[in-house]
């Protein structure tokens, strides 16, 4: 739930832009180490710094939401952290099952940030009978066959995708079709947004073109020199 | 190398944001789809429906790198295609190599997608005895003890770190010592930027939380309605 702050900001319904949006797990990120490591207040200029953004950004971002800071004391580090986590739905447990149990998807089922963020993995299936009961992190893998059953009798919030691209619009409808409303696809083909379904499409190649990118642009840099 | 228009619009050094950037492999890809359906001319418009932008964003971001436009023609998708594939450096192959053969770095070592834009796995190197010499995707893994000689043998453009958190500097400090300029990192640690060397941080639960934050405003106007 979000906190009465949070639920009339967004009750508002400002226009918040995704770019805002995406920024912000990377806020929650940086403030969660602040605070692990005890520092109680923080300025725009010095977390701006530390995340490599201008400060008037972080002024900017954080005004969609209301602000959280005062002129000249800078941002209260727990505070800021609780808020941000409240708008990103962190304060609450959500429940996931990966589909597709793969390198990839035992990969993802071994990942420890998502325990941390309030992200339970909750059951893992594939199709493939070499993996089936197979152990990871703790859980069997189960046939994809009992899928639904298992949805009925634990309700899931989130559905990972890690199955073969040929595979992936076949088992997002399926997903849907069991009642999940969030879809975390990782096949490199975007899902369609549809109206009561979030989806997001991780494209891990975006990254390496942008990395490629910038590659060549120091070595035009080192050519110049 | 880029084409010479690329390095003409590049010597001018104008400072392309990193949000433009980031959008251009999604452009790229998006491109790639309309070139392989013989799709020879697109709009703003079409192209903006599409891609779920607006159309004055695509013009905007397309400008910094001269347009490629004609205005009431639209754009001639091969050659939009082939210069932002210039622009992000695509028309050159990259040697990469996974540092780290777990689940994570088999992963990345079959996925597909990296080699139909130009990037060739090297190499993957891990100290896990039982993982070494096993094949993936036709490569043995590597004794990560051999990386130096190898490295010197073939040369690499882009290390791709997938290893515990607590050996990601290590690992990525032996890399750049190699000669290595360009380092991928999963690791959920930023890896610091310094001169001369390129990086990009893969967070994957940052797209989790974006994943949550959409659900979370689903869920409230659901309630509103």
């Amino acid at each position: 739930m979000y906190n009465s702050n949070g639920v009339r900001r967004l009750g508002n319904k400002r226009k918040v832009p995704l770019t805002v949006i995406k920024r912000l797990p990377r806020y929650y990120r940086y403030l969660s180490e602040l605070f692990k490591n005890d520092i109680g207040r923080i300025s725009s200029k010095e977390l701006s710094q530390r995340m490599g953004v201008t400060a008037s950004q972080i002024r900017q971002d954080l005004n969609f939401f209301g602000g959280f800071g005062q002129q000249g004391y800078g941002y209260n580090v727990e505070y800021l952290y609780n808020e941000i986590g409240a708008i990103l739905g962190l304060n609450k447990t959500r429940k996931m099952i990966i589909v597709g149990a793969g390198n990839l998807g035992q990969a993802l089922a071994n990942y420890k940030n998502f325990r941390k963020r309030g992200f339970e993995l909750a059951g893992i299936f594939d199709v493939r009978e070499d993996l089936i009961d197979k152990e990871v992190n703790g859980l069997k893998i189960q046939d994809f066959k009992s899928l639904e059953g298992f949805i009925k009798e634990n309700p899931v919030d989130i559905g990972i995708l890690s199955v073969p691209h040929d595979q992936t619009p076949s088992v997002a409808e399926k997903l849907v079709s069991c009642g999940i409303k969030a879809l975390w696809n990782f096949s490199p083909m975007d899902l369609k947004l549809r109206q009561g379904i979030v989806i997001e499409n991780v494209h891990l190649s975006d990254s390496l073109m942008t990395l490629a990118y910038k590659l060549n642009r120091l070595e035009s840099d080192d050519i110049n020199c």
